[in-house]
């Protein structure tokens, strides 16, 4: 048989800035080093968030002697996909009252982006094929836009969200980019504690962009992870969220339990579907039955019942609820603290915008030279684009790391 | 806001002839009534095999306080992956001799088909991009063809294979079929434990399709299910597969631990890539990475953790190749006793077959008229192209079933 390789030599190479500036950070000898953009949530020990009620539930469900292996229902495990949907869009909303609103389980929330996004580009290739933009926010997750090739969709476009000049929304150009979109396009939004940015919109401009959105008719695909750890209370952090279902709008949001309930090994997602009415959810779902089937035909069980027994069992669930809103108020300490420690420093620049942000991560305002001092002088690790995990701080190094920051923006601008 | 639907009405209804068959067994309220089209493994009392020291296990490692929930690497668990890929190619397999064999761990066997068929969509699109054949065997699994669609070809064509006159492999045609495809094509090939008609090919007739693909370039993309559930030997189960491993081809290998360890709910998965040479192993597994990133981020861990704590640990693994050849016997044993009741009673036809096949799976001869008597007449319930799951026979139905069998071939023939 011939030594040449059915695959040539044009395979293109990975681009990771994430997993590159991990693995700089690894190879990095220095004892002092230090990494702030994780993609898990740290405790104040810089240790990942381990629930313990969450460890107790699994032990107790392995222990289970009833549970059998066998496959769950293609569509996920019922108990689990109807309180993650509550979770999200309320118990009482008027799209479940009128049973057109339900969940899918999925692998992680990715696994609900991309399952989304293959439903709409098969609809969308029959329906609207010469108009099946999607529009991923500028800077958005760095898997958005790719979610969306990988589903098939060819056209992605970016609306503009952040504005380094003023540290927060750039909302006149976002207007301009949503105003110049195709009717019908599938426009990427943000809940509110997974924000890349950590600057969300206020509620007028939630607004706006709401009565824009019907207008032009685009479709709404919200992605929703770390619900509590933006106020620290389930309800508020998905109230923008919500305002779209009472408004009337047909949407997706992708559903992640992976922050808040510390489940990354568990990959448990769900894909919430709204819909005008309860005929056209079951067309939906009886599509993403077949996607799912040729996919992953069905989801890891698991994390999905650890998932479900806590938010069924109103005393676990009030325990889950107090850590969330401490690990809440730990995020916004840490901010607070980052901000008063560079004013305190007399910091060039202004830092406000630190406790303006909410939820997990936040741009901090540090441009890529900037980042860039901090790498190769004081071996502090942050995104390219000025992006913090806020949990990756905590009281053991957040002098250091404002004292780093102090003199970076210093050396960057005095040279 | 419009009360229209974003969704039209041209929406599909799903066709799923596993679920339908399942549902109308479930509203069957006969008392007598008989499924055997089960998807997963039967213990002789009619219950999901539940393997004892898997459960054992499951407890240890939820137990396990070191263990914390990050994510996995985007490619799996690095000590499950490569047992798993050892048990499937061979420890001594000198494709990991010469470091060009590697597995990426998957959600279930259906995720490691659709990585396979997507990143060769993929790769396809741009190198052959007028070649893109993809052969399923006809009968295949019913989601094979299903899952390379899902993933971007559009072109599904199938191969013969079973020949329902002569109750076996129809070579003659399976030769035509592949000598018409293009260069280049893929083709899909099942590994004897989870043939879907129970029909392997004969070693003879292996050796005649290795040199028919050599020729044509065929690129071989291998499924294998159950493994060690055919002849109660892991390694023997495999011969044909590590047979085109031997003869240089580059290949992949769907690999499911579904069936054999009991995992159904765990969605445990391996895509096994044999590559030409360790660059091009490397370039394709930078591929299906970002692949993954774009589909589910990271494979769930439990199952992949029981799977490797298992194939590592000696004692253990004795175990469990005790039990696998334990149920393996007793798939054997039903086979057999099938067959000579069917020869007691006098059945017309000839069953023979029903021994030679091999695995959890047999094409029993049934034709769709008498399935449909089967199920209308004596509330017993299998596929309509007459598969049965073998370890859905057990002690306490196979009497029965036989008489069934024999009374609805008398009807068809005798009206």
């Amino acid at each position: 048989m011939s030594d040449l390789s059915v695959f040539s030599e044009t395979l293109k190479p990975p681009v990771m800035s994430y997993n590159q500036s991990l693995e700089a950070f690894k190879q990095d000898k220095d004892f002092a080093k230090i990494f702030l953009g994780h993609r898990d949530c740290r405790t104040d020990d810089g240790l990942p968030w381990v629930i313990p009620l969450i460890k107790t539930t699994q032990q107790h469900i392995s222990n289970d002697p009833t549970l059998n292996h066998e496959h769950l229902p293609l569509l996920g495990l019922p108990e689990f996909t109807r309180v993650a949907t509550e979770l999200a869009i309320g118990k009482h909303s008027i799209a479940l009252i009128e049973n057109r609103a339900g969940g899918i389980q999925t692998p992680g929330g990715t696994g609900a982006l991309w399952l989304g996004a293959k439903f709409l580009q098969q609809w969308y290739k029959v329906n609207f094929p010469k108009q099946t933009a999607v529009y991923v926010s500028l800077p958005a997750w760095d898997t958005h836009g790719g979610i969306f090739q990988n589903a098939g969709f060819t056209d992605i476009r970016s609306y503009h969200y952040w504005d380094c000049m003023e540290m927060g929304i750039g909302m006149k150009e976002l207007v301009i980019d949503l105003e110049d979109a195709p009717d019908n396009s599938i426009v990427v939004l943000h809940c509110t504690p997974n924000n890349p940015t950590g600057m969300d919109f206020t509620p007028q401009e939630w607004i706006q962009i709401a009565n824009l959105m019907q207008k032009k008719k685009l479709f709404p695909f919200f992605h929703l992870s770390a619900q509590g750890l933006a106020s620290g209370d389930l309800d508020r952090d998905v109230l923008p969220f919500r305002f779209f279902i009472e408004q009337g709008f047909e949407l997706f949001c992708a559903q992640s339990f992976s922050k808040n309930f510390g489940l990354y090994e568990k990959s448990v997602g769900n894909l919430i579907v709204v819909a005008k009415n309860n005929k056209t959810l079951l067309s939906i779902r009886s599509q993403l039955e077949i996607i799912i089937r040729l996919a992953w035909w069905s989801p890891p069980a698991l994390g999905a019942r650890i998932v479900a027994t806590v938010l069924n069992n109103p005393a676990i669930l009030a325990e889950w609820k107090e850590n969330i809103k401490e690990m809440a108020e730990h995020i916004m300490l840490m901010r607070l603290k980052l901000k008063e420690k560079l004013r305190t420093l007399g910091t060039l620049g202004t830092w406000e915008h630190l406790t303006t942000q909410m939820g997990l991560y936040s741009f901090s305002g540090l441009n890529a030279s900037q980042v860039d001092i901090l790498r190769t002088k004081r071996h502090v690790y942050l995104g390219a684009n000025g992006q913090i995990n806020m949990s990756s701080l905590n009281s053991g190094n957040i002098d250091y790391v404002a004292q780093c920051i102090h003199e970076a923006v210093n050396l960057s601008y005095l040279g």
